[in-house]
C-alpha cells in the first residue's frame, strides 16, 4: 500500500526562504514565524500521514453506496472526518467572525496540499465546503452569513456547488432548473443537477447546498441566472434544524477514480431556496468560489503527483533489477535498484522538479490572493486573475501525466490496483476536467485574461521576468542554467502574445486553435521563473553558509533539471500556435 | 456506450493505393486484390462491430473470476470467441500446413486492429494463443509442431507467455522457476509466474503455458534459461487429452483495465514439461516471438486510440454547447455542436492525424516483416528490427495520450464509468508496460538497435528519407506542407545520433539518459514520413482524377494537421538529449 511523508521541510523553504512571508509587508504573515508554520504543518501532517492517507485505499475500493435515499461514505471515512472537525482545519483560512483562524491562505493552501495528497476523495468534501462558504461571504446577506456560515467553517454542516445538468456543463446560459418566487421571499427549486461532488454523505448532520437556477424574468441565457441556498435539511431562524426539504439524490455516479467521494445526481422538486446576493446575478456569485476553487483544483494536480512520486521513488531506490551500465553499484545483491537507470532518473526527475516547481507557483499565487485580500493589491489581483487558468490547466494536465510516470516506474505492478499506482492517475484525472475542463480554461486565458484590463496584468508579468532577469544577470551561477532558458521561454511566450494581437481581431479562429499551447508555454514560463527565483535562494543560502547545504544543492540540481528538460517545451507550443488556424479548422465536420 | 465502425476505407487506402500491394512482388501480395481484401476486412468488421465490441464494456464491469480453481470469462465471452473460431480469424496468417490461410502479415495486422479496436481484453486471448504458436514455429521440433499447432491454429486450445515472476520482469536473468530433467526427456517445472495474460479461462479446452525456467548446468543470468511448453491437460501422442498438468492458477489480479482478460498468478508444482529449441537458449526463442508481440502491442496503442476517437467525435457532432466564436452555426438549436470550437478540433485533430500517421507506421511495418519472411529482404529485417522498439513504444505512449484526450471531449462526462470513454484509457494503459515497458523499449532503441550491423539499418532509413523528399521535392504540393518539415524533423534526429555516437562511447549515461527522448523523436520523423507518403499518394489520386476527391482533400489536411503540430515536437525532444547526463544523473539516491 502506498505511504504518504508531507514535505514539510520544502513547504518552510517557500515560505521563509523564498517568499520571506514574516517580512512581506502583508497583514497577518507577522504571526507567521517559521517555528509557528513548522508546528502548524506538522500537525497537518500527522492528520493526514496517519488518519488520511491509510483511508486513500480504502476509499477506493469500497466507494460510496446509496440505500434507501441515504448516502454512506467508506469505512473509517467518518471517524478520520471528525478528526479533521476537531483539528478546526476547515477553518484555518476563514474569518474569526464565523469561527475561523483567519490565517493567511498561503496556509491555506499548504494545510491543503498535504490533506489531498494523503486522500483526494476523502478532502474533497471539505474542499466544497469551503468553496461554498467563500461564495456566501462574497455574496450572501449577514443574515446567511451569520445563519449558515459557523457551522460550515466547523463542519457540523457541509456544502456543495450545483452548476452542471445533463444538458450542459460549460454552457450554463442553457440551465434548465427553475426558481420560483414565494410570498415568503424563498423560491422553490426544481431541477436536476448531475455531478455534485460530496453532494450527499453521512458526514454531517447537513448540507448546504448552492444551486444555480433560472428565476422568472432574467431573459435568455446566463443572465437570468441566479444562485441559491438550497439546504438538505431546512434551518430554523434559530440556528435549529427544520423539516427535510424537497430534494434528493438519483444516484451516485460510478466514475474512473476518487470512488470516496459521493459524485451525485440531484433531483430538487420544489426545493425551498433562499437567494443568494443579487437576482439574476448568479454567474458572478458563482466565479467568486470557482475562481479559488480553481487555485484548489490546480493544487490538487500536483498534490497527486506528489504522492505517486513519493511512492514511485521509495519503489525505485528498493525495486532490484538489472545493472547500471556504468558498472555494478549494489555488489552485495543479484541486481542494482532500479534508480541506477538513467531512464528510470529522468522519469523521477521530470516528476519532482515539476511538483517542485508547482508547489512554489501555487504558494506564489496563493500569495498573490492574500496581498490582493489583505492589502487590496490590485497589481496582485490582475496577476493572480490571469494565472489562475495557467494553475488550474497547465498544473492539472501536467499533473495527471507525473502519476501516470509515476505508474510507469512499477512496470507491471504498476497496473495491479493493490500497489496503489493505479488510484494516483485514475483521481488525478477528474482535476483536468472539474471546474472548468482545461479547455475552457485555455479559452479563458487567451480569450478574457490576457485582454482584461488593456493587458495590464500580462504586462506586469513580463515586466517581472524581465526586471528579475536584470537583477540577476550578473550572477555566473545564476545565469547559464537558469535566467538564459528563462529568457528565451519568456520570449516564445510574448512572441506567442504578440501573434495573438496580430491574429486576434480578424481571425480569432487563430488564437483559440493556439489555446491549450498557449495555457502550456504560460506554465512553462512561470515555472521557470519559479525555479529561477528558488535557485537564487538557495544559492544565496549556499554563499552565506547554511547548516543544510545538501538541501540546497539538491535543489539547485532539480532546478537545472527543470530548466534543461522541461523548457524546451515552450519551442513547441510556439510553433504549434504560429501555425495558426488553417491546420486545425481545414476540415468541414462531415470529413471528420 | 460506446461504438464502434472498422476503418475498412483507409485500410484499403493504405494497402492498395500507399503500398500497391498486389505490384509489390512479395509472395501472396498478387492475392490481395481490391475485392478480396475488402471482403475479409468487412468480415472481420461485422465481427468486431457486431460481437466484440457490444461485449468491452460488460468485459470491464463483470471482469473474470477464479471460483474452485476454474477461471470464467464474462458473459458474453464464450459465444463470442466460438465465432472467433468459426471464422479462422486466428489463422489468417498462419501457415497452411496446421490449418492456417497463410495470408501476408499486412492482412493479419488489419484484422488484428479491427478486433482490438473492438475489445482489447477479449482479443488478447487470441493474441497471446498467436505468440505462441509463432514460438513454437520458430524453436518447436516438427513433432512439437504437429502435436500442438494445428488446435493452436484453431483456437480449440491457446497459448500463454510466462517471463515474469515476482521478483524479476525486465531482469529475466534473475529467474527462479526451475526445470528438473527427467529420465524420459521431459522436465518438471516448479517455480510461480505472475502477470500471465490469458493464463486461465473456460473459452478452450487446454492452454499450452511457454514457460521460461532454468534447467541445471547452464549458468548464471539470463545464460541459463531455457525455454519450455507446458500445457494446462498433458497432450498424449496421438493428440487426444490426458492427465491435468500440476499448475494451477494462484489468483486473478485486480487491474486498472483489460478486465475481460484474466491476468493469472501461475503456480507451476512439479508440471510437466516439454523442451522448447535448444537447451539454455530459451531467452532467443523467447525474443523471437516477443519482437512480433511489440509490433502487436504496438498496434493496441493506436486501435484504443480509433475505437476512443469514433466516439469523442460523434459526441463532439452531437453535443451542443456553446456558440462558435466566429457566428452561430447551428441556428436551429439552443448552441452549437463542440466541434465548432477551434480547441476541440486540436483535440480530435491531434487524435486522427496520429492514429492514421500510426496505422500507415504499423502496415508499413507489417510489410518489412512480409519483405524479410517471404522475400527474404535482410534490409526490410534489418529496419524492422530498428523500428519494432519505436512502434511499440512511441505508438503506445501517444495512443494512451489520445485516449485521455479523446476522454476530454466528454467533459465529466468522461470520468463517468457509463459512458466507456474511461474504459479506453485504462485498457490502452497496460500497452505502455507490457512486452517490455516503453523504457526498455527506449534502451532498446538506444543501447542496442542503433549499433545493429554497424549502423546499417538507421542509415538505411536516413536514406529512404533522404531520397523520398529528393525525389518530390520538384512537387510544390508536397514541398512546403511535407517535405520542408520531414527534412527538418529527419535533420533533429541525425542529429540526436550523432550525439549518441560522439558520447556513447566515454560516457553511456548521456545516450540512455536521452534514450525515451530519442525514441519519441524517432516516432514522430516516422509518422512524418508515413504523412509524406499518404501526402503523395492521395495528390496523386486528386491529379489523376479520383472519385472520391473528399476523401483524398482530407487525407491531406489531416497530414497537413500532423506536420504543423506534431511534428515540432522534433525540437524539443533534440534539445532534450543534448541536455545529456548531468541534469537526469545530478543527483545522489539520497538526495532524491
Amino acid at each position: 500500500m502506498p505511504s504518504y511523508t508531507a514535505p514539510v521541510k520544502d513547504m518552510q523553504f517557500l515560505l521563509h526562504d523564498m517568499l520571506k512571508v514574516t517580512e512581506a509587508g502583508v497583514p497577518g504573515y507577522a504571526d507567521l514565524e517559521r517555528e509557528f508554520t513548522e508546528a502548524v504543518l506538522g500537525e497537518a501532517a500527522k492528520l493526514a500521514q496517519d488518519v488520511l492517507a491509510p483511508l486513500n485505499a480504502v476509499g477506493d475500493r469500497e466507494g460510496c453506496r446509496l440505500e434507501n435515499g441515504i448516502v454512506y461514505t467508506p469505512t473509517g471515512f467518518k471517524a478520520a472526518f471528525e478528526a479533521l472537525k476537531e483539528g478546526g482545519w476547515n477553518g484555518i483560512d476563514l474569518p474569526e467572525a464565523y469561527g475561523g483562524q483567519n490565517l493567511p491562505y498561503v496556509m491555506g493552501t499548504l494545510v491543503g496540499e498535504v490533506l489531498c495528497s494523503a486522500n483526494m476523495a476523502f478532502n474533497m468534501y471539505q474542499g466544497l465546503t469551503h468553496g461554498a462558504i467563500n461564495a456566501i461571504l462574497a455574496a450572501g446577506s449577514e443574515e446567511q452569513k451569520a445563519l449558515y456560515l459557523p457551522k460550515m467553517v466547523s463542519l457540523e454542516w457541509t456544502g456543495t456547488m450545483n452548476l452542471t445538468e445533463p444538458h450542459c456543463g460549460t454552457d450554463l446560459g442553457l440551465i434548465r432548473t427553475r426558481a420560483e418566487p414565494q410570498a415568503d421571499g424563498s423560491y422553490k427549486i426544481t431541477g436536476q443537477k448531475i455531478f455534485i461532488s460530496a453532494g450527499d454523505h453521512d458526514l454531517a448532520e447537513n448540507i448546504i447546498h448552492l444551486v444555480l437556477a433560472k428565476a422568472p424574468g432574467g431573459g435568455e441565457g446566463t443572465k437570468g441566472i441566479s444562485l441559491f441556498i438550497v439546504p438538505k435539511v431546512l434551518v430554523n431562524e434559530d440556528g435549529t434544524l427544520g423539516a427535510r426539504n424537497s430534494l434528493s439524490v438519483g444516484k451516485i455516479e460510478e466514475k474512473m477514480g476518487i470512488h470516496g467521494n459521493a459524485t451525485c445526481v440531484m433531483n430538487y422538486d420544489g426545493a425551498t431556496g433562499y437567494l443568494v446576493g443579487d437576482l439574476h446575478k448568479g454567474l458572478k456569485a458563482m466565479f467568486v468560489m470557482m475562481n479559488e476553487a480553481r487555485l484548489g483544483v490546480g493544487l490538487q494536480g500536483y498534490a497527486q503527483a506528489e504522492a505517486a512520486y513519493q511512492n514511485a521513488l521509495a519503489y525505485a531506490k528498493d525495486r532490484l533489477q538489472g545493472r547500471a551500465v556504468t558498472g555494478v553499484q549494489n555488489p552485495g545483491g543479484n541486481a542494482d535498484p532500479l534508480i541506477v537507470h538513467p531512464d528510470i532518473r529522468r522519469n523521477l526527475m521530470d516528476q519532482k522538479s515539476f511538483i517542485e516547481g508547482a508547489r512554489a507557483f501555487t504558494l506564489w499565487g496563493a500569495h498573490l490572493i492574500d496581498r490582493a485580500h489583505r492589502l487590496g493589491d490590485a497589481q496582485a489581483e490582475g496577476l493572480i486573475s490571469l494565472l489562475t487558468p495557467v494553475i488550474k490547466g497547465f498544473q492539472t494536465d501536467i499533473g495527471f501525466a507525473m502519476t501516470v510516470q509515476a505508474q510507469q516506474v512499477y512496470g507491471g505492478h504498476g497496473y495491479i490496483e493493490e500497489w496503489g499506482m493505479s488510484q494516483f492517475a485514475r483521481d488525478a484525472r477528474i482535476a483536468m476536467i472539474y471546474e472548468g475542463a482545461n479547455g475552457v480554461q485555455a479559452l479563458d486565458l487567451v480569450g478574457r485574461k490576457l485582454a482584461a484590463e488593456g493587458g495590464k496584468p500580462a504586462m506586469a508579468f513580463f515586466e517581472m521576468v524581465k526586471s528579475f532577469i536584470k537583477e540577476n544577470e550578473g550572477d555566473e551561477a545564476l545565469k547559464a542554467p537558469f535566467l538564459d532558458p528563462l529568457k528565451a521561454a519568456s520570449k516564445d511566450l510574448q512572441t506567442a502574445m504578440m501573434y495573438f494581437m496580430q491574429q486576434g481581431m480578424k481571425n480569432p479562429n487563430a488564437a483559440l486553435a493556439g489555446s491549450s499551447d498557449f495555457m502550456h508555454l504560460f506554465g512553462h514560463v512561470c515555472l521557470g521563473l519559479m525555479w529561477a527565483m528558488m535557485a537564487k535562494t538557495s544559492a544565496r543560502a549556499l554563499a552565506e553558509g547554511t547548516a543544510d547545504a545538501t538541501f540546497h544543492e539538491t535543489k539547485l540540481a532539480t532546478g537545472r533539471y527543470y530548466m534543461a528538460r522541461h523548457l524546451p517545451a515552450t519551442g513547441m507550443h510556439l510553433a504549434r500556435i504560429q501555425s495558426g488556424a488553417e491546420p486545425v479548422m481545414a476540415l468541414t465536420a462531415d470529413q471528420f
